[in-house]
């Protein structure tokens, strides 16, 4: 059950939602954070069913989108900055407690009532069940090449790791221009990669003379992998003042040697998922540059199998649930 | 001996010389590369003594300093950009080998010949054995600051270990308007820390309820621990933001895990002393400030007993070499 929809709130009859790997982790209790009854779901899209006396961004009847996020403390320097993503007090989706003290539930369900500020516009146009991963996956890869300043056309990227946010990534820097090396453990994903996603380049990061041969080429990194892995190799690609960035959350410590870092002043940084604004700048972008995700939709009584395979990687490359076409209600 | 001084060289007659960490590694040969005779030495102050014939930047008389770099290849795009410390064919002052095939020499010497892109002003006024380890602690510390947009009054520094970098990070950053505070292993430097340097706050790295109450407050810390040392301590001192900047030569692999750098958005960064621009820039805000270094100056013939010394960190806060008065020449 939802609550009332306040003044500032926002009605959401749920039609679609991506499934991130975080909510495996979060199903499963993978973090030791987790409260049940949990209903997970952050990549969700909807359509405005009512909306609150206060309520000016939106009208009944729009197609709109709700991530990670529904609530900060609007006070704090991240807040007034307008990346609430980084505020102490950010409250999440699902699995967190709301300012009503009661448990927030995500897009797994026929309907979210979401404050004004957390829920933006879904671009007329865009096929709603591939806008979904944007909301998550899609703004993890923009915010930090919009933070960055790494946006201008004819940079040399690479994406380390293809799974939901390494797709993206692929699809988000070939948009803006980029030159895009995808780098994996194997070619198994050689030929998608290039053909599929439009990669320019594929490295193999055992094959000692193709690394060689890449050495200091790349102006920046995202490296999507979320268990442990040496940094080494990956630091040796970039380019004098390249930048390599962390997406994925690994509690094993990753290691480097620091002259890897000081003489070509290379920078091992990181970045969580985006703010609102540039949630709606990347929706935009993505409009402007035709630009989707690519997803296999299936309906909610397939979620269990969806989150095995996802645990093996075995999606090409986001799972979508078609919330409104599994009848939650009946 | 040094080369017969050609049409673009500055012959410098060495009036001072300070003493480096590096020029201990490099005289014991601990980095493995080290080729002898060897006459270290690259914080080099000194009187021009002939200039060759296409020499404009330099007049007889005038007081000068060579710093860690004497020959760079002026085509790569770091010498295009004017950060010829970062070029792959950089010539090191000595323990290299110069375009004629001869060994390069350092400022342990009566004299050098010195490319005059190489020779940067002493500017007037300015206490010349004081000067010379603004020539590589100095800039070193001054570089990343300048680079990564850390100049402006306000912010808050963190300076980790205080030996001849250090020292000088406390005095460039309390002279750009910051605040300062130095991150120690115990409270033994804190008087002279706070009452000689003029830093702001002083925090022992054991105290667990200082560094807690210090989370989230500083906007960089220069790092200048050569050995190895635990991250996330000082990665909780940064604010979102925040910039955790390696300059310590370390082979033993440093360790983090990665929610640290991305819940922040937090960097991990290096940085290899500074280039000919930035050393000039140092030298005249240094001049402008009235900022000095904190040297004990000594004879040549008391070098070893400061090697021993200065591996021991027992100096405040850098050795600089009366070459000129030491009377190498008899």
């Amino acid at each position: 059950m939802c609550r009332n929809t306040g003044p500032e709130d926002v009605y959401v009859k749920v039609l679609c939602c991506g499934i991130c790997h975080t909510d495996v982790h979060q199903a499963k209790n993978d973090l030791g954070m987790s409260n049940y009854p949990m209903v997970p779901g952050h990549e969700v899209v909807g359509e405005v069913v009512e909306v609150g006396s206060e309520v000016t961004k939106f009208r009944v009847g729009e197609c709109v989108g709700v991530g990670t996020i529904v609530g900060c403390c609007r006070n704090c320097r991240p807040c007034k900055s307008d990346i609430e993503q980084y505020c102490n007090k950010k409250i999440w989706s699902y699995n967190d407690v709301y300012t009503d003290g009661k448990p927030t539930q995500g897009g797994f369900a026929d309907a979210m009532v979401v404050d004004q500020k957390f829920v933006v516009k879904i671009p007329e146009g865009m096929a709603l069940e591939q806008a979904a991963p944007l909301l998550c996956a899609g703004v993890t890869v923009y915010s930090p090449l919009n933070h960055f300043g790494l946006k201008q056309s004819g940079l040399r990227g690479g994406i380390l790791g293809l799974g939901g946010v390494g797709h993206m990534g692929v699809k988000i820097a070939k948009a803006m221009g980029h030159h895009v090396t995808v780098i994996s453990s194997s070619d198994k994903k050689k030929v998608e990669a290039m053909e599929h996603l439009g990669a320019d380049d594929y490295l193999v990061s055992s094959d000692s003379t193709g690394m060689q041969e890449a050495a200091d080429s790349l102006d920046y990194i995202i490296d999507t992998v979320p268990v442990f892995h040496p940094l080494e190799p990956y630091l040796s690609l970039l380019k004098l003042d390249g930048k390599l960035i962390l997406m994925g959350v690994i509690n094993t410590p990753l290691q480097f040697v620091t002259p890897m870092v000081m003489l070509g002043r290379k920078t091992i940084t990181g970045s969580f998922i985006g703010s609102i604004k540039e949630t709606e700048e990347m929706l935009e972008f993505c409009k402007e540059k035709g630009l989707t995700s690519m997803i296999e939709v299936i309906k909610m009584d397939y979620i269990n199998t969806a989150f095995e395979r996802l645990e093996k990687n075995d999606v090409r490359y986001r799972f979508v649930v078609d919330v409104a076409g599994s009848k939650l209600d009946q």
